[in-house]
């Protein structure tokens, strides 16, 4: 167990890496696959609750019926990532929970309430998207994360047995081309946005 | 630059860290805070978005007025935490895009829908607050992420002179103290919640 990442993490976690839209032509393995939810699952999430529905898009059939359901600028980038993750939730994550949290009755805090279940599996499987990013980046790989699709196309094509999944944004993986990148945008000082009090 | 991050280090952010409600007495210094934005400004949102926005309670003072916006089994944890942050979100984020995304007019791209600014400000936001977490760890600290409060009292609270901000959730920060905590709740295999196509 180490106390603190090198610089050199932080950097490849967070300081150098980038967003991709340009890969590659190198494949991402089930086993890297596998090994990226294997990360991202031990992140914290309220509860327990794991609700994020992660469909990774690998075939060129699935990145086809993917492709058919985004935008016209994030056609190509779906087309030619080695891997394209859909990361959706399940508004009925409470049906889990008397596994996932086990040592209390965190179900019946959500019975009755579709609303406050749809927040709560959102904001969590975007934390669980986080992960799968930093996961990604962790073990070598690149992320090039969208949300310029038809989410409702989405859901019913790739979610048509699971009714009450829901299909939230995309995320391409696989080792970026940086040619294809521009200079990282601005980004803010402390005092802009942030308060310490 | 490193290619992956080692074992150690994975455990560190990943696979050992958990979430904490008890804290050792030790602090968290305005360095390190700082230390813990320039990183998660690093992480992608969607066209740089950047929508969070952090009030980091340190002070007995401020500590006190967030407590009073929590749930009752969530009052001590925030008292007692070296720092508390409130994670936030601004519903008018598009009108920094001129300088944070500037190669293209992207806040014309939100103008008029304040309903859908505020699902991408509320999962961009949710991305950094997940960021935070991860730089967090990476730092050498451990986190106690909170939804159970009162936003509107919050965001009333701490946001009185930033009518388009709004609260949105919790995390302590500081040292956890292991005797707190009892065992990890379980983990799902790959094939429950996942499809690999």
């Amino acid at each position: 167990m180490t106390d603190e990442l090198s610089d050199a993490d932080l950097d490849l976690i967070f300081r150098e890496a980038r967003s991709f839209n340009g890969w590659h032509d190198k494949e991402v393995s089930d086993q890297q696959i596998h090994a990226i939810y294997e990360l991202l699952k031990m992140g914290p999430t309220s509860a327990n609750q794991q609700p994020g529905r992660f469909v990774w898009c690998k075939s060129e059939e699935s990145k086809k019926r993917l492709a058919d359901c985004v935008s016209d600028d994030n056609r190509d980038k779906v087309l030619t990532a080695p891997v394209c993750v859909i990361i959706g939730y399940d508004i009925d994550f409470h049906e889990h929970l008397p596994w996932l949290f086990p040592h209390t009755d965190a179900k019946s805090w959500f019975e009755g309430d579709e609303e406050g279940r749809k927040e709560s599996a959102m904001r969590n499987s975007v934390l669980q998207g986080a992960y799968l990013m930093i996961a990604a980046r962790s073990l070598g790989l690149d992320c090039g994360p969208m949300s310029g699709f038809d989410a409702e196309a989405t859901t019913k094509e790739f979610f048509a047995d699971q009714p009450q999944y829901r299909a939230d944004w995309l995320c391409s993986i696989g080792y970026g081309d940086k040619s294809t990148i521009f200079d990282r945008s601005p980004r803010p000082d402390f005092d802009k946005f942030n308060q310490l009090i």
